[in-house]
């Protein structure tokens, strides 16, 4: 059996995975100090327990990791950790492969559907925007380790916003959270709206549009505009055959997705217009379910 | 011993090549109605002469490619041909493969570096601008073997010039040899510049350039801005660890190799500064030496 491991702010998500189907599951809850221990402690317990054999362990992490090593992971406050010796304490010999959640929500998302060993990009609309290449069913971690890092690609001139990273007019800017909530204030004085006051949630705005709010619509539609340039650009660089979007942000349902895909067929060259955009199905399972299958 | 194939508009280049060098070379003048029969012919006559088992045979093509079908070939005039079972005919049970020429030029600049394992992308600015990309020492052609079409990529705001291919701004409007001319004209008279009358040659321009005349130094410059927005944006995407610099517009050498390091420097995310830029040192021969270690 396969474990799936992600790795969250507050707990960690473990998915016992067989034929990709996540079999059974188990929540830990975990101090920053104590992370791995915790969970391979509670692991190999509940395994024991079940009669389970662990035959390797997949972990997807929501920062930057390099092989098995976690550099840094900014919301939970770990960094310079190897993984894999604490894995091997409780696990001798199981083969233990780590990679940044959003590479492993992209496998996830892709076994999940048809073609186990086609090319993918998921795109994740959160508070900020991350992404994470697959690449013939198997995740691209990238020369830097950064590969999909696709927040902060150069894409809205018209805006032109300051990003955290320092650059100005990066995807994250506006296809955020974040973003949506920055979008919505600059722009509510010039439209009849039931978004009144000063604007903080993006799920507001969101809500808004679903009910026909001109300013939300508008939001959305300045989202779409700019993941559909992105993915016109992503795909001439890479050519895979579907994006998935997932994230808080996706939750906008169809009212986002198909504006994303209208900007892109837009945008597309005439070579590469015929690719799947999709709202990504699994939540958040893809994570455990992607970890599973890094090897 | 493999055998590297370069079909070019004119002549179609062969080289025969083992442990990574090209150790013979036979240059094949074609019409298209006959060009890999010709080709074909010449190499099992050539080989047989000087004694040369071919194991395998690469080809690199000036267009769209799925598999070893030729769908395109604008400038050779030939479309929906199977090249496997013409290479078959005289060498048979010999393995084909194929794929786009920017592909095969990408691997061939990798092989001739150090890390044959690594992951580069090839940009090539002639009469258009192309892409190549290798992930971990693998051509990828791409879900619609459309990979590295990178010229269309969106990236001028300024300018926005019209593409041949329907869209506006796309990267080589501007850093094209076509590009070069256009952006030279433009700006022709807000600079004093021994470039007189219409501007039609690139050659021109970058010649100028490297005698120091402003507006060459200035347009070298807008295509440099324009390479190193595109190389932050590419970079993001797959995390590759170098980039190449080819095709007849590279010659301009280290005044455009230079400018574009410094722009993507500025342009580029924090955590993926550290690239190679590089100008593409094998010319003529990468198509050759990339197309035999296709498999």
């Amino acid at each position: 059996m396969r474990l799936g491991v992600d790795v969250g702010g507050t707990t960690v998500k473990v998915g016992f995975i067989d034929n990709y189907e996540i079999v059974d599951r188990l929540v830990v809850e975990t101090k920053k100090e104590t992370l791995f221990d915790d969970v391979f402690v509670a692991v190999k317990e509940y395994a024991t327990k079940k009669n389970y054999k662990i035959d390797g362990i997949g972990v997807g992490l929501p920062g930057h990791v390099v092989g098995t090593v976690i550099d840094r992971l900014p919301n939970v406050g770990i960094s310079n950790l190897d993984v894999k010796p604490i894995a091997n304490k409780y696990f001798p010999g199981v083969f233990v492969a780590c990679t940044n959640d959003a590479n492993a929500a992209a496998l996830g998302e892709l076994l999940a559907d048809d073609d186990k060993k086609a090319s993918a990009y998921m795109i994740t609309l959160g508070t900020g925007v991350g992404g994470g290449l697959v690449i013939d069913g198997k995740v691209r971690d990238g020369s830097h380790s950064n590969c999909g890092e696709i927040g902060h690609m150069f894409v809205d001139y018209v805006h032109n916003y300051k990003c955290s990273c320092g650059l100005n007019g990066c995807l994250e800017t506006v296809a955020s959270a974040t973003g949506i909530v920055r979008v919505a204030n600059q722009y509510q004085h010039e439209f009849k709206t039931t978004l009144e006051g000063e604007i903080t949630s993006a799920k507001a705005v969101i809500d808004a549009a679903k009910a026909g709010d001109p300013l939300g619509l508008f939001v959305l539609d300045v989202v779409a505009d700019s993941l559909g340039r992105s993915i016109s650009i992503i795909e001439l660089a890479v050519d895979v055959d579907t994006f998935y979007i997932g994230g808080g942000v996706s939750n906008a349902g169809d009212i986002l997705i198909n504006r994303i895909a209208d900007y892109y067929k837009r945008y597309a060259h005439y070579a590469v217009k015929d690719i799947n955009i999709k709202r990504a199905k699994l939540g958040n399972d893809a994570g455990m379910l992607g970890a599973a299958y890094l090897w």
